[in-house]
């Protein structure tokens, strides 16, 4: 790999085209390459990476050691850090994808229609060159390479400048692996600059990137979205509601909401507001907020729920709006589901909301009015992972509808196309 | 309505941003109608049109005779114009649409995971919101917001400031139709101001419309495309090709050439290239050439096709990447299969590609390396047609490999939610 002092003195616009140029090369191979080789080079990749663990230790050594002079938090330094279970963990991860049902080539549908005999197949494949922008985690270099090599996709990788020394060292058991099972050189290309233009070169590249998908902040994404001329999946915030209706059985309702919130507060499915039946308040209310206090949670709520419950402050207009990733939560008493289903559609991000109740026709209310990926019935909003749902590795959430909505495992990383075989028809 | 004078003094960002407020409102609404209002809407809108007929062709004849005035070409003038014959074949594809099986409220899958016992549902849900822009033909109007509706999406309409007047009828005949089967009020929009402003306002209501369908020509695609915040189902253009393969059955190519380019030379999917393998070309071409000059197509091909047939001038680079939508085809002399889907998957718009072969592993080859939405062996390209795949009405050709490639019919209009049932679970 070129070295970066010797990039920094390049065109960054001559350089993003020729990766992209390459990266679509490579994808149009990359799309014909059956199971075996996928598998063969993420189990190469998986094995390279438990060997060179101390090699990526070191590099890790060096971005946390430019961290805390840079003085990074505590939060970032952590997502940074990388330690022996943190690397056999991506290495378990990579088997993890290796084992998954290949998903392209699978035929979605087939069907013949009468007037013209044709025989009609819609087969999945690849969706072509991902783009991946992410921030202080290295582990979304293995994570992402793996999802693209299952799915058929060429990668083009841009890690934060904080972990370019480990993304670069993981990037580079990724790439052993690929060149070991004979896969197209630049499936996977990780952008060996950190300037930032490199980035807005990146998001101008619609010719040769087909979807970027972008790992971080409001911040990332809301420059991301403002700039680029390729189509993304979009993961925002994750504003959870936990809707705790007339008919919920008291002690789910508890057990559900304390989940919920605090299993993980930093989590994009915790919970981030409740909503509460004003019917049951008086009596739930102060349960739940008991349990929720001995669990060290924050309580913010409207004028009627710090009247039943003293451990509530109270909540302004922006709490509503807040995805607080700490342990913190926001309290609404509302007038039955329709009530809670407009606060959630107005509110909220899309991402994740739940109902506790017994009552069926409730139930039914919420699950059909909530415009949200995910709706849950009388569970914990935390199981908004696609590892939860069966899927395997998720690249992260949707919260847009176009194409993926919820988690976005390999299947989601994919098109389709037509294959339409003949006898010899010509149309009338 | 408001009259059109009345908005021109209007704020266009004001009117263009409360037209998404309503359709966002409505757009929640419609996805919980059932299919049988959306049906009777569907069946009343079709009635309302035929009722209205004469005044649908006094407000056309408004705009034929401004057409006229304004020196539009021939074609776009026949773009344009209604008479009683293509009145009635849009209420028989209102109909035809009503008739669909409902894409909204399909469990597309259901599963449990066994380790959490969740119940979780994929369950189809209309996109949202949808724009649509449009250029002259007024048709579009009502196949449109048919499908729209039957897919429980509101829409925004902006026609061609050409068509305004046909347009508006059109469009009250299905307001009517709705307000008579009581779905909401603004389920169908339509931008009561020819002002261009008002595309540049409808770009960024990201807020409130989900997709924007562009139905148009390559200069309003490419204005759509710059400015729009809003993600594309984008029909490019259709540069078609069908690859006669050395082990091609003589007749079948002929025919189907033929067909494939001069069945109606106007449509996205007419062959604009022809394709031919050298070890036939001598054999087959002069019969292919002969074909087509019958039948008033001009050919240009390189140097090896001219030297084979004396009918065929000189093409330029220019025609491989050129959709002529007109009498002409180039004619390349190819070195197989491999040669073959390199030129398509170079000059092509990835759209609709045929190969006309007897031989299994060169279709094999040709149907896993064209990197189009639809690949055809050995029929027409003129199938291209959602109609013809059996899908019914479509809204447009996919060229892109998001969310929806191909046709793009009912069910290609909507997303999906998950819908997770639970019986107290909590996330270890």
């Amino acid at each position: 790999m070129t070295a970066l002092a010797s990039i920094k003195n390049q065109d960054i616009a001559a350089l993003m085209r020729d990766m992209g140029i390459k990266a679509r090369k490579a994808a149009l191979e990359l799309a014909q390459v059956p199971s075996e080789p996928k598998i063969s080079a993420l189990k190469a990749a998986a094995a390279k990476l438990r060997d060179n663990a101390d090699a990526i230790l070191a590099a890790n050594a060096k971005d946390m050691e430019a961290g805390r002079a840079k003085g990074l938090t505590d939060a970032l330094l952590d997502r940074l850090a990388l330690d022996p279970a943190r690397i056999e963990g991506m290495a378990a991860g990579i088997e993890a994808v290796a084992e998954l049902p290949d998903p392209i080539g699978r035929e979605l549908a087939r069907w013949s229609p009468e007037h013209n005999g044709l025989d009609i197949a819609r087969v999945s494949v690849p969706l072509g060159v991902i783009g991946i922008i992410y921030e202080s985690r290295p582990n979304v270099t293995a994570d992402a390479s793996a999802m693209c090599i299952k799915s058929g996709n060429a990668a083009i990788l841009r890690g934060g400048s904080e972990s370019f020394h480990s993304s670069r060292a993981i990037f580079d058991c990724m790439a052993e692996g690929i060149a070991k099972a004979g896969l197209p050189d630049n499936a996977i290309q990780m952008i060996p600059t950190t300037d930032r233009a490199a980035v807005g070169e990146m998001l101008k590249l619609s010719d040769y990137i087909d979807v970027i998908v972008p790992r971080g902040g409001k911040s990332l994404i809301a420059r991301i979205t403002d700039e680029s001329r390729i189509p993304l999946f979009k993961h925002l915030e994750g504003l959870c509601h936990t809707y705790v209706h007339a008919s919920a059985n008291p002690q789910k309702a508890v057990d559900i909401v304390v989940n919920a919130k605090m299993r993980r507060v930093g989590v994009c499915g915790s919970t981030e507001t409740i909503l509460i039946d004003s019917s049951v308040a008086g009596r739930l209310l102060p349960r739940i907020a008991e349990a929720l206090v001995a669990k060290g949670c924050e309580l913010r709520g409207d004028d009627i729920a710090q009247s039943i419950d003293g451990h509530i402050k109270p909540a302004t207009d922006e709490d509503w709006v807040t995805e607080y990733l700490d342990a913190i939560v926001s309290i609404k008493v509302v007038n039955g589901v329709t009530d809670a289903v407009n606060h959630i559609n107005t509110y909220g991000s899309h991402h994740t909301d739940a109902i506790i109740a017994e009552n069926a026709a409730a139930t039914t209310t919420f699950m059909n009015g909530v415009d949200s990926g995910i709706v849950i019935v009388n569970a914990s909003t935390q199981f908004a992972d696609g590892g939860e749902f069966g899927m395997g590795a998720e690249i992260g959430i949707s919260t847009g509808k176009l194409h993926a909505r919820g988690p976005v495992g390999v299947e989601q990383l994919t098109s389709y196309k037509y294959i339409v075989r003949g006898t010899g028809q010509t149309r009338p």
